[in-house]
């Protein structure tokens, strides 16, 4: 075998009450990576193309996929080996839906394919992680876990990377918006207090426990009460514009719950059933269109591959 | 019948990473309630054994058992039947192990138990809470939920009454250590900050969700890291003589975990299997004993009837 592709697919991280622990993974969008051996030694990226072209640097150690998958080979020895990597950018920059991690999970995943898995999948997470930090500054797994697991992650503490999937009822459905604005992500952590009351910490800590359990016992009326951030989403989503009415009108056609997709400006909602979440999606993107705001919607079923090879 | 006599056990609330949303049932010790049909009309105590016996009011709107007892009369419109009560009290005051909690639930499960369960025990709930308030001053279910209905409950939300019992490995067993040491309850309370760090907030959410999570896979290695208070514990500890030393012997001699019962005074371990629960309760109990603190040992695995018909 010469070359492999795989497919990286978008996350949603903190899932309304799992601030930097939580995320889940959806079917698309996405990025494609490509790596094949060269006789030329040492690993390096041929082309990017998609939404990335003009702006993602091709140098190796510059570029999440490209440095995921360098840690990768590294730590397996084989940084002689001639690997070169096509990236294909099929999702949009700084729209919250994990991008950057979608990227590095591709490097890393693409090139221990072509190797022949020498690592199971989990192993690879610590290179992932590092990929995406060289975009994000920060050494955390609540998108890339996801995106190379599949399912929802739980990230008991990043520093140690202790991940976990959480079992999912069947009929859970994502409706991701992205809608057409920009939110700097110095921004999206700016307006965040570093203080938060003793009494919203407990609600948070409830609404959490609440989910998970919920989660466990198919009890959706006790998922849809758990899925509400008392800490996080009050401060965000005066960022995101139009945030109340998009949320209101989710609810009330039907999600369980509604809430900020990372940092935004996407948005999500969660529901039971493909018929409701498409539903609840089309007028949730439908309030941005009518304010003048583009904007794309994603159906999906939490997606419980992750990265896989096309 | 004439006569029922019940039992309602104490509970470790708050479990290190649940504060005011986690507690569980032991199998002892607890109190005994016993109701009976009189002539005369209307509630009344005719006595009270054991610890409160000298110091807990026999007026029955008063009295935690009463109050609980004569809400749940009132709800069913049967405050005219002539039934007295007599309060057995065998756990300590103010020992962190819900006593208030244990003898509310005593008095309203005993009262309808009585008069032929007209209520299932889940809906006896707001009763044993409203009781429960007179000792205590705060509606709050986390002891009263799981002296109840049994088992490790979370209650989401204390105003809403959100309670869901919590799957559990067989194997798992407290140690519970209960010091001969005043801790005033509003020194417990004082001693808290009402602001947290957001990292610290992150920190027990991830802890708390890992708790979660390790109990449904039975992966008591994510139990055991998870089972780490940053919040309350911290603040909280000083007022406990020797708990840092009494932690340190817990879990060298192979607890998962260990944390303060409730306010305090009692600490509590929780350990994998009754014989590591023996080990690790003794050694605890022993450090207090050797610098001249009385304290007392309660093994038990978690007691998943909670209030049961003696």
């Amino acid at each position: 075998m010469n070359e492999v592709r795989v497919f990286a697919p978008a996350s949603v991280a903190n899932v309304a009450v799992g601030f930097d622990i939580l995320g889940f993974a959806i079917h698309g969008p996405g990025d494609e990576v490509v790596a094949r051996f060269v006789d030329q030694k040492g690993l390096s990226i041929k082309t990017i193309t998609g939404v990335g072209e003009k702006k993602l640097p091709l140098e190796v150690e510059k570029n999440t996929a490209g440095y995921s998958a360098l840690k990768l080979l590294e730590e397996l020895q084989e940084t002689d080996r001639g690997i070169e990597l096509e990236i294909h950018k099929k999702m949009p920059f700084g729209s919250g839906l994990g991008s950057s991690a979608a990227s590095a999970v591709g490097g890393a995943f693409a090139v221990n394919e072509l190797l022949g898995a020498p690592l199971d999948k989990k192993a690879l997470l610590p290179f992932a992680v590092l990929g995406e930090q060289i975009a994000d500054g920060a050494y955390h797994a609540d998108n890339v876990a996801p995106s190379l697991l599949g399912g929802l992650t739980l990230i008991r503490s990043n520093e140690e990377l202790d991940v976990h999937s959480i079992a999912l009822p069947q009929e859970l459905y994502a409706s991701v918006v992205y809608p057409y604005v920009e939110i700097l992500t110095k921004d999206a952590r700016d307006v965040l207090s570093d203080q938060v009351s003793l009494t919203q910490c407990i609600k948070q800590c409830g609404n959490l426990a609440g989910l998970l359990i919920g989660l466990q016992n198919e009890d959706f009326g006790l998922i849809s009460r758990s899925l509400n951030d008392v800490i996080i989403e009050p401060q965000r989503s005066k960022l995101i514009p139009h945030f109340a009415k998009v949320k209101e009108i989710a609810i009330k056609k039907g999600a369980l719950g509604y809430s900020i997709s990372g940092a935004g400006p996407s948005v999500f909602a969660l529901s039971r059933g493909e018929e409701t979440a498409k539903i609840v999606g089309k007028s949730m993107q439908q309030v941005f269109i009518n304010a003048g705001i583009n904007a794309d919607l994603f159906v999906s079923p939490i997606n419980k591959d992750g990265a896989t090879r096309l």
